[in-house]
């Protein structure tokens, strides 16, 4: 951790933090136009760099566009690889710490929801966040679905699928209650819901408490 | 109800008929392309009109786009009044088949979801949204609340509270889940977890069928 890190030469240094400020102005732009009026010269204005210097980065509108799919997802990647290999506690709180990331991760960040919401806006979009993102949620789906089916244990298949997707969907919602809703309930209340649906489940005599840690939010 | 209904005289039916082919265009156009991709000449071309009568009949894009919410909120507005009306059964009944409307709706028609979508996905069709939809969106959203308070009678303030948040978040996943997902789950899936979360809460002795009437679909 401490080991001193080599530092790039100046050159490829100054390239890393253009890149990063390009992608920066990009994701303010489709945050805020959309994908459709996202445009090179738009991103190139808003990021103080020229449009070839845009163009010599990231070749293409297209590749810009998975760029900001990716520079997106790292951190969120970093948190949940991390939460999949603590393995401390019972299926029930590593499914609430997974939850609670996500919630919390939405909640404080609306610009990145926002850039989400933008790529579900046209079809082109859709398809490019299931190339690029659809990977990353397709192992997020497994895991999830693994840790409720050990928290319903004894509960047939049927019903845990029932569960699997009353929580996805919780989840799911949450973001469209941050972007649309005009009062989106706090991080908390949601996972309070989600607790008390998978109460019924719980065979260790867990209980949630009855009133949520959420009295400051909505 | 038999009455005979006076016919207007052929130019404004044309008229309207015109209309209505510009807005089924847009609609295609707006879930194709999102907002930013759609132009006059595209849905001229789409609904095989010119350019000037497109501006003929809407003014402005900005008139095209909100005349296309109100198209899209038309049906789903009749179904929901209809059903605010129907007061047959108890509340649970009555929150139950709102419950199954919205999701059957959003299950039914993947096109007006991505147009939802599309909207959502710039700042300035949220905004839009939020002006044209707000206000139904609203009075659903009290319509929902009162109904779980009535529904949980006897909870506080706090779990209503939750439990509200927790159905609507469902409710608003799944518009996600048929949009984004690769596989959404039924309807009925998600209306059986939406009964299986609030059953702790009723109180008239009331239970949920264990299984839920999904097995044919995810």
């Amino acid at each position: 951790m401490c080991a001193a890190v080599t530092k790039p030469d100046g050159r490829i240094k100054r390239g890393e933090e253009t890149q990063s400020r390009i992608l920066q102005a990009a994701i303010d732009c489709i945050a805020e136009f959309g994908l459709g009026g996202t445009t090179i010269g738009r991103v190139a204005e808003r990021s103080g760099v020229s449009h070839s210097l845009v163009i010599v980065h990231f070749k293409s509108k297209k590749n810009l566009f998975t760029a900001v799919l990716r520079e997106l997802c790292e951190p969120y990647e970093e948190e949940w690889v991390a939460l999949c290999n603590d393995e401390q506690g019972d299926p029930l709180d590593r499914l609430m710490r997974m939850a609670e990331m996500e919630l919390q991760h939405a909640s404080q960040n609306p610009k990145a929801i926002a850039v989400w919401f933008a790529y579900w806006g046209l079809r082109e979009g859709t398809e490019m966040y299931g190339e690029i993102v659809g990977p990353d949620d397709l192992t997020h789906t497994q895991t999830l679905r693994r840790l409720v089916g050990e928290v319903c244990v004894g509960q047939s298949a049927e019903q845990v699928e029932t569960i699997y997707y009353g929580v996805s969907s919780m989840l799911w919602g949450y973001l469209s209650m941050v972007h649309v809703g005009t009062t989106p309930p706090s991080p908390e209340r949601v996972l309070c819901a989600i607790r008390q649906f998978l109460d019924p489940y719980v065979s260790d005599g867990k209980t949630p408490s009855s009133e949520p840690d959420a009295s400051a939010g909505r």
